[in-house]
This record gives C-alpha cells, structure tokens and sequence, in this order.
C-alpha cells in the first residue's frame, strides 16, 4: 500500500522506508556544487566501488543519468547505437536529440538483444568519408523495461565488439539490481562490460529521488561540468543521498522478495479468464499480459481497478504491465486478481 | 557555522533547519512525476500564489529554472535581451545556447540596470525580415548577483516596454524575496510585472534544494512536458518540497536580518586599512570590496582564513564579495573581521 | 569519359552538357535572396508543377533539401520513422540530430522496404505521455542509393498508414525521375503520395549543382526562412537555375539509357571470373558486386584501374558500386570489363 | 542599371560581367565533394594566397561562411565576444544558436569599435570554474555593414588583446576589399589580424554566388567536414568558382569607383531639403540618411522611387542606406536626386 492505494504501475512509485526518512532527517550535508556534501560524496564513492568503477556523480533522475552520459560521451551528430525499445528511445521524450544532439540508430531487438551483426554492420568503418557520421557509443539496459535480463556471456560479446572498434559502452542499469537478482552475481559483475552504468536509487530500491552515473574519473569529471549545463547540480542534496546510501546497501538485497512476487501474479493472473500473460517474459518484478477475450477493455479496467483503489497504467502498443515493489504484498495481489476474476 | 566553519561564499552554502528536517522526515510523498506528491503540489500552489500567478513547477536547481523558462519561452534561434552580467550570461555554463538554443543579446547594464532606449533598440521590429531572428524574451534579475535591487517603477517601465512589443517578461527571482524585503513590498508586487518568475527555495531561505518556475497555467503545462527532457522531473520528491514550503512562509520573512548583517560587516570592513569597500552596493546580503593596498593578495587572503575555519570565494574580475545568511552570526562577523585586521 | 576518365563513381560526377552551359552562360539573373530572380522562379515553379506540388525551392544540394525538409517539418526532439539504410542516415553525416534536432527512428528494410507493420509499431500513439517524444514524419527514398525502386502500390500504403496518423511523408526524390523511368509514370504519380519532395538536379540530370524542395505554399515558405538560417540564401543564382531547367525538361527523359547501360554492364561483369553480381538490385543506373575469388582485393583494384584512367570507389560494407551515366558509353563499359578481366 | 532598374538597395543585387559569363561558359568543372573539380581548386588557393592563409573553402553565401567558422572554431555553450551590430547578430536569422550553438556576448559599438576594456571583461578567465561558459572566440566586421571601416592599428590591438588570451579571431571580411580599399592596403595586410576571413565573391566583386572561408590547412580541414553536415557541399560548382576568380583579381581594383559614386550621392543628396545625411560614416560604397522633415515617409519613398524604376529598401531603425555598385551610375544617381528633390 503507498497513501492506501495498491500501485502496480511501476516501481517508481515505491515511497522511502523509515530507515530512510531517520537517514535523511540527519544527514550531514554540505554545498554539493562546492563538492562540499560529505554524504554526497560517500554516496557517490559507494555507488562507484559497488559497480567496480573509479567515480561516481548524483543526479535527480534516472533521464538525466542517461542523457548525461549521452551528453558525454557523444558529439552531436556522432550516431548511437542502441535497441529500438530502450529507455533512451521510448521514454525520454526525444532528449537524445536536443541534449547531446546524437544520432540514433536504433536496431530491432531479437528476443531481447540487438543481434550483433546488425550492430556490427551498422558501426561506422571509415572516419575519412565526409558523408558519413561516426559511431560514438553502443548502449543498451541491463534490465530492461521490458522486463528482460540480459546474460553475462552476451554482454561479454557486445564489449568485446565495441572494443574492437574502440567504442565504449553506456550500461543503462535503471534495474541493474534486479538484473544481478535474477543472475545470481554482484552488481559489479554485470558493470564490467561497460564503460559507464547509470543506477537508479528510486524504482526497486526505494530511495526518493535519484541516480548515480559511475565511470572513470576522467569522465565523471566531464559529466559534472556538463552537469551543470543541464541544471542537475543541486546544492544540499545530501539528503537525498541520505536514502540513496541505503537503497544501495540494504534495498539491493531485497529485490528477489518482489520478483517471486511478480512470478506469484503471472501465475494467478494465468488462471483469470479473457487474459494471456506472457510468463516467457516472467524474470523481474514485471507481469506482462494482454486483454484477449476479458470483459473489460484496457480504459475501463484502469477505471473499474481505481475505484477499488488500485491504481494501474493502461496498455501500450496492446500490452499490460504489473509491476511488483516492497509496497505490493501476496495478500494484495491475491486482492487484485480477484477483482480482476470478479469481472471477468 | 555551518560544518564548523564560517562560510561566507554564498548564501547557497545554507544547511536546512532544524523544522526543515523535521518536516522532510514526515512528509507525505508519491509519484511527482505522476503528480501524485501532495506535498510537491502544495508547495507549487503556494509558491504561485505567493507570486500571484496560476500554476508553478518544482525544479531541482536554479539554473534549471532559468533554462526552463527560456526553453519554453523562446523558439530555437530566437533573441534574448537581457544584462550582461546576469546569472544566465554568467554562471550557467553556456546552457541557452545548448538548451533552448537562445540567441542572446546582452545590455551592458548602467547602475545596475539595462538601459530601456538600448533594450527597445535591440527589440526586432520586421518579423517578415527573414535576414533577422525574432526577439522572444526580456529577462533580467531581482535583486541581481551583484547585489542591486531593480525598482518597482524600473520593472513597471520594463513591463509596459515589453508589451508595447507584445513580448514576455522572465524575472529570475533567485533572491526576489531580498528584493521584497529591500523595498518593503509583497514578492507578489515584484512578481506582477514579469510573466514567469524563478524562485529560488535554497540561497537564503535555507531549504536544502529547488526552485519553482512559476507562471500562466498553460506555460506550466508546456514547461512540465519540457522539464522531463531535461531530466528535472523527479519522484517522491516532497521530501524536499517539504521544506520549500518552510523557505517560502517562513524563511522569506527574516532575510532582513541577513541584510542588516551585511551592512554593518561593510562598515566593519571600512575599518580594515587596505580594503575598500563598495557601500554604495550595499543593499542586500552581500558585501563588495576589494583588496587596494592589503598585505594579501585575494588568493592568499582565502588560504589565510582557510587556516581559521573560515571560507570565502577569491576575487572575481578584481572584486571580492562576502555573504551573509542565516548561520552566520554578528559575532562571526567580528571574528572574521578581527582575523583580517591582524593581517593589514 | 569526364576529364579524360572513365568515372564509375556516381552519378554525382556528371558535368554539364552544352546546352545547359549556354543557358548558363545567357540566364536572365537577379538577387534571388529578394525574390528577384526570374530563372530561379521559373525553375522552382516548374519543379513543383512537374511534381503535382504548389511550390519549390532551389537549394545548393541534395542534403541541403532533405536537412531542410526535417527542419521544417519537425520540432527538436520529434521523431522521424525512416529506413536504416538510407541517404539521411547514412549519407548525411548526422546532419539531422544538429539541424533539425530530430530523433531519428530507423527500420530495417526488408527487400528494400520498411515493414509496414514494424513503421505503424513505431508511430507514438499517446501524445499526451510526457516520457514519450511525438512522431513528427515518415520519409524514405525512390529510387533508393541501393539502387531499388518502390513500386507504387507501397508508396500508396505508406501514405493510408501516415494519413491513419495525421503524419506528413518526404521522400527523398533524389532520384525520382529513374524511379519514374522504371515504374514507366511521370514523377507527379510518384509524388503525389509524398507531401514534400527533395528534387535533385546534377546526378543523372547533369546539372552542376542544385536540388529543388518541392511541397505546399506554407511549407516552402517556412523552409525558405530557414533555408536562410542554414546559409542556403543564393545571390544571382539564376545561373545554376538555367541549367537545373534543361535538367528537369530534357535530361529526365534519357535515364532510360543509363539503365540500359548498367543492365549491360552487370551481364558483361557476370563473365568476369571471380566477382558476384548482385542482378536481382539491377533496376536503374547501378551495378552491384562483390570480389568473390577475385585475384584483387577491392583497394588494389581501384588503383589498379586508376592507372588506366578509370575512377571507381572502394567497397562499402562489401559491396562495390558501379554507377553509368550520360558520360559513360557502352564502348567505355567493355574497356572496364576488359581490364577487370585481364587481371581475373 | 540591373534588369532595367536602378537598384539602390545593396551590392549584393550586382548581376555578373560579360567576361564572368563567359568564364563560367567555359570552366573546366569536376566533383567538388570529391576534390575533384579544379576550377574550384584555384579559386580556394587564390583567396587564400591573396589573404596570407593556407588554404580556403568555397561556400554558397556569406551567410554560410560566417556560420561554418563558427561552427569550426566554438564548441557548444561556448561563447563569442562581437559587435552588436554586426551582420552574424543582426542578419543572420539566429544562426548561430543553432548550427554553432554559440552563446554570443555582444558589445555595444562605440564610434563603430568595440572598446577593448569590455571586450577584455567580457574574455572568461577561469576555465575551472563550472559555472561560467569558456570563451571561444573574437569576431568583428572590416569594413562594417554600417559602412564603417576599422583602421590597422586597431585591429592590431584586438589581435594583441586575443593573443593574450590565447583566442582565435574571425574576420567577417565580406568586404574586406572595401575596406581595403579606403586604408590603402593589400587586402592580406588586414588579413593578417585574423586567424580565419569569411570574403564575399558577391556584393560589390559582381559573382553571382558565393564566398570564401580562409585559413590554416588544419582549420580548413575541419570546415569541409563540417560543410558537408550543413549541406554545403556542391558538385560542379566550377561554374561559379570561375566567376569568383574574375572577382578576386578584377573586380576587387574597381572598389573605389563605386566609394566615390556614394561620396558624390552623399554630396548630392544633402542638397535635398527634409534630409539628414550621414556624412560622417561615409567611406565605403554606402550612403546612410534618415528623413527629417522630408514630405514622404521611408515607406511612402519606396513606393515613389518604385515607379519610377528606382529601388530602395526602407528604414531601418529609422535610417536609411543607399548603396553604389558596378551598376550605379553617377548620372543614375543624378537622376535618383533629381527624383527625390521633385518631391521635396
């Protein structure tokens, strides 16, 4: 429950937990533009050294941790190569563009991955042709929103190309948590195959607001000074960064809880009639399904779900997501999906 | 004090208060993103109806702000006019022209203020003329960063210049309610003659982070739609929004106090031999002088108070600037004085 | 033969006919920036007349034409949904994510074509969803660099599905008129399925330079303002205008030849050992192939024909790229065959 | 007389000579993408021989060559330090936010000069400090479009000025030769104050098309890249090289011709009663005045003038501008005064 509501629509909507609101409530805290804020800079060295990386930068969301890296690592015009359903494309309202100016080239997602040959074909061999940009950057997620793990063996084979072509690797790790959940690894396994990861404090993990960009000190120190160019420099956020210490080291642990929670749904939902649930897709604290033949369609069951309190997103391009967090227990998912029988 | 030192650099160096806390640690928060952060909301209302405007937006950093505000006003390859020397020319790094894609046109500022025969001069006046840009935006600040504070009848006559053109008005009210208190007036009677404000919740109103961009309802909506390009929309963010709403009723009430301390630490400095001191700059928390014939030079001066917990910026294009706020004392004030006399 | 060379390069290289250097040399000129050209006038008003269009626009290149055309239609951070392989993305060195700030969406072509299932998945549905940027155009080519041509019944489903979605179409009509000499039509049937048209004049049509944007009234008088802001403004540019008119009159019903010839050539490089030629993409001026078992390797056959006066490139991806035109005869043809022979 | 007119509204309306047509009759032309057309080859040598550079790039406007230098010689966000009412401000549609993505910080003009002390003020000395921008570069007009011309010794104070902060300077020299002219000195001997020259071949050197970016082999380099990206590139674009050669080496000794025609227009029209002639800023081929206590209004004028077959713009700020050329007369001018007084 969050306000007394169940909210399936993302983990985003997870609240802080007591430990946090105390965390928060006496932080020590400084003028972080100054580099001033010592929580800060302990958040940033911890989020550094749990992905294996040398430097650590705080930001207010998730987006910016990604066009900021984006921002540099790219010079505009350069091309970006990255899957069609990634966060960069779908969900950042077009910033790719008018932030660091790249050019996407977006390349189709084959049961989940870019099939290497395609990215292969699309990076640019000759720096020499004037007609021609260059390819800066290959990124992608690690989980991604659609729900899927990537394994180790395939992130190794998309470094080892870029390396062949001297490319460096932006890791979106919004879920990067999850992703070590259901791999069985540190995080820090995953983060080695790219030469910078953005990891989200909110979603899974609870914290307020916010997300650490990590990678060499020489980038980091880049980011920061274009940080300031996009207004991310914030001044006692330390508070903020009060929660995100904890979402890092205690919240991580805890994600497997929601993801067998979310694996307990797509079973339940399985037996609601009118609903296919994609369970091939089952492997985070994401359900995926569809409205076949249910009595309701996908409006009128965000509306019928709100007035019994449970708040959902509508479809997109066809599909529904649940998605399950520290605040969604098996009693309410129990609630909702006999709700969602009642009907149909 | 502030971490054991007295910080006279900025007032941006304010920690959150003790209610401040207390509040973060209690504050009801969702999704803002979403717009379900009651807390986030309250504060927006407040702050719009203290400017007497519609509708406001919460943003992580000043700057942000200021660039929100441009973005949304101004069409890419449109003019801004504005002073020279304001925080948008000056301290954010660059960003109109990488945001907004603003093209600038900057008065040189005379006593402190643009010049309307200059402003009005640089107005476009053939909007057929496809060899000119447009003009888009007036923006200026009050109370500015070098401390002056813009009259009423100065913005009244900026106003009426502005619609004569048909243009908009952008106040960065960083420290507008410095002005409020320096002129004896309701921020609201400053705010009556721009479109959009700016308003600044950290500097002197000691909230940890923020500012609220404040304006039309529509202009909101369309800011809101351009803060998530730029990564400024964050989550459970009224935790932070918790003590904004301090800042904005209770905090914006005792800056008198600030000012008062930093006209009597510039007669203090009169009597330091070697400085002199721009009184007549004298209008708010800050404090302008320079070294004539002190036995340091700017950058020793800031090691040798280093050396007793006490930390100012060095001297810019020649000028020093002290800064009082609400963690610095009159005492404090002595103590530092005294410190620079056993030197000259 | 072109300055003594045999060139197989593109059909980039064509100089002009004497026709059209005598109407150059006799144009009736004036300062087009001011309207006051009447060559250039008569110029654009014919290409827009001969593609069924209200008005156009003369511009110092193709990627000029097609930069202008995003520029105009789209907002910074649109999206524009388009094949991976073709001329803007792959040929304009990232121009679009500088110009017209655009993202670009890229499909990959399926037997030359985008999907159309795959275009209607990308179209943004919501766009009241503020993480999601909006689709601002669909733009593809006919003819394609690849040497395809569309046929009509897609160009006409392409345009049901952009109609579905209230989106404008621009086809990159660099080579319109070989595409209209296969399909056997005049280019207005072609681009009536498009709402603006990049025309190009020098290519197979031999003018020396020049493009002409084609679409309605409204649009060409935004793309002229900011043709002006892209330096694209020409003085007495009539000179180029008058040949640019026998281009589009005289030089468009030739290409047949061309066609002829390249169909030619790719039989004749069919005979030499060792190389594959791709017949099924032989549909205008292009022959393709690759060195299979060739005793050269790509780079020692460009310098190896070099030394016999023939200019080729080196292959992309691959694949070699034979280009006729107007300065290429059948008799040239065999002479390249030949030595390609004598080596193989 | 152009086009049966007498066209008093710019030089840039100057038709080409008889010995331009025949020369482009008759230029030996090539693919310029390609390197390959030679004609081309040794306009951009010549220019930059009679500059003192080492190399040059031809480019289709004036326009575009003052926004390619910008574009080669300034990173975003970074800013230029310029006149405010020179010709990248004032008529270049905003450009300059857009393509370069340049902050401009604008001086005003005192006596057609920028006053060094503010431009020495305006020069970012920090490059440390985040929250300023960096300064990329120092560009001004000679000769102005105001008319003014800037004399040697002060261009060697901005090019101290520069040195001393280790800035590169643009010279917009799109009529250097004016300027030239009226100092009595090899164009190169101007030159030499810059690091890179934008030089029209149009305006009053009478080629239809185009100018000339000079400087070092390396900035060069990077300009042709980035032309492409702008759509600058143009195939055989000899046709209007072969023009510009004529300009560069005939037409640029004919100058003072057309100064003292505006010299004379100037005398005469201040025979003409309700007339204010600027004397004062007369040295090149321009005439300012405004309308004092003259019957007509500026817009009344044109209409008069234009039935008479005469052709002016109208005022600008409230003064207007005639300009001599190739194509003006004294006895057309006679003719122009004689109308002007009738109504006067």
């Amino acid at each position: 429950m969050i306000n007394g509501k169940i909210d399936l629509r993302s983990d985003t909507v997870t609240v802080p937990t007591e430990q946090m609101r105390q965390a928060m409530c006496t932080a020590v805290v400084g003028d972080d533009v100054y580099g001033d804020d010592a929580t800060v800079n302990e958040l940033e060295a911890l989020a550094a050294e749990m992905m294996g990386k040398e430097a650590g930068l705080f930001l207010p969301s998730g987006v910016m941790s990604n066009q900021l890296a984006l921002f540099t690592h790219v010079n505009r015009g350069q091309e970006v190569i990255l899957p069609d359903n990634c966060h960069i494309v779908a969900h950042e309202a077009g910033a790719a563009a008018i932030i660091a100016g790249a050019q996407l080239r977006t390349v189709q997602n084959v049961n989940g991955e870019m099939p290497l040959d395609i990215v292969e074909k699309y990076i640019r061999k000759d720096p020499n042709d004037i007609h021609q940009p260059t390819t800066a950057l290959i990124t992608y997620e690690n989980a991604d929103s659609d729900g899927q793990v990537r394994s180790l063996e395939y992130m190794k084979r998309v470094r080892e190309l870029a390396d062949r072509y001297h490319l460096p690797v932006h890791l979106d790790g919004a879920r990067i948590f999850n992703a070590a959940t259901v791999l069985g690894v540190e995080a820090k396994e995953i983060a080695q195959y790219a030469d910078t990861i953005s990891v989200c404090l909110s979603k899974g993990l609870c914290a307020p607001v916010g997300s650490v960009l990590v990678g060499s000190k020489e980038f980091i120190a880049q980011a920061r000074r274009k940080r300031k160019i996009i207004g991310g420099g914030m001044r006692q956020v330390g508070i903020l960064a009060a929660a995100g210490k904890i979402a890092l080291t205690e919240m991580s642990k805890r994600l497997g809880e929601d993801h067998a929670n979310a694996a307990y749904m797509a079973d339940a939902l399985s037996t609601v009639q009118g609903l296919e649930v994609y369970k091939e897709r089952q492997q985070i604290n994401m359900v995926f399904f569809r409205l076949k033949e249910y009595p309701l369609t996908s409006a009128e069951l965000v509306r019928y779900l709100a007035e019994h309190n449970v708040v959902i997103n509508g479809e997109d391009n066809g599909i529904m997501r649940f998605v399950t967090h520290k605040y969604v227990s098996r009693e309410e998912i129990d609630q909702v999906v006999d709700l969602m029988k009642r009907v149909g």
